[in-house]
């Protein structure tokens, strides 16, 4: 951020009086402009045995394997920004289920959210921001080619659970070094 | 948004080529600016059978009792929102517990999460935010004055699985009529 944005004088950044953070801070007009992490929702869509994955058509990690996942929008539920996006990356139609993973990137400032889903049907195509959506069963699924450690650490979490029974929710922070998954 | 942040022309509102949702567009420089929910973190801080709240010092509900939680910032994680949250508004160190409850309140693009928390000694004065802090038991919970929904459920739900001697992940929505509690 350099100019302020509900007057367009420059902006600089310090402290604001009673705050402990650095903000940027309008002197023209008054304005103080916070900056907050994002939230990225996504889920797992089932269908069968198989877990439907997207192969990127967009950096970053394009051409890498990933769940359908995407910011979530103004306006939204977190189970909202989870269907819309599998809708829009791979245009499937999910059920939500329970709440499965959650990840905090501090050195990149986003929280993911990844919801189990079922499909309704098995019918998928690749949306824009995608250049193939496949099925996949457990030993297909193209661990080195996965865009991302979240999706990684949830599809792992996922096929363990499943083997045992149980559906268990995941609360993990992911250091920078491993935010993407080194194939 | 009135002005682009980038470089200070005025910006116009419209969906960018290849997107389906209105954004602020400087035909300028080219910059869209994308605006996401936030994530307010907070916690339930308990010492042995009582839960500690704090009076809101600032709007919104001034005057009335809350949890301590608070938006998150750039480079942190959940938990340490949460950590952060409740030394700055009681002055207190909590060990952070489970994950506990969610919730969206699409209304106004947020997204509440609360954690369970040990307070590691009997020790709280106000923070800046808050005009008191206080131990509660069960039976002297001021329900008639919690800040919000989203505390006054965390509250509720947690009340009643400690009774029940097992704590369960809530997820929910709010709507808009409901965020603010009426005492």
């Amino acid at each position: 951020m350099k100019f302020c944005s509900e007057c367009g004088s420059p902006v600089r950044q310090g402290i604001p009086e009673g705050d402990d953070h650095v903000r940027h801070i309008c002197d023209t007009c008054g304005s103080i402009h916070y900056h907050n992490p994002k939230v990225i929702a996504g889920c797992i869509p089932v269908w069968g045995d198989r877990i439907l994955l997207c192969k990127r058509a967009i950096d970053p990690r394009k051409g890498f394997w990933t769940l359908p996942a995407g910011f979530m929008e103004q306006g939204e539920t977190l189970s909202q920004a989870a269907r819309r996006e599998a809708l829009e990356e791979a245009n499937i139609n999910v059920e939500i289920d329970d709440l499965y993973t959650l990840f905090s990137l501090p050195q990149i400032s986003q929280v993911y959210v990844f919801f189990r889903a079922r499909m309704v049907e098995e019918r998928f195509f690749p949306g824009l921001e995608s250049l193939e959506t496949r099925l996949f069963r457990e030993d297909e699924i193209p661990w080195e080619d996965i865009a991302f450690e979240t999706v990684r650490r949830s599809l792992e979490h996922f096929l363990l659970d499943r083997k045992n029974g149980e559906f268990l929710l995941r609360l993990e922070d992911i250091s920078p070094e491993r935010w993407r998954t080194h194939g």
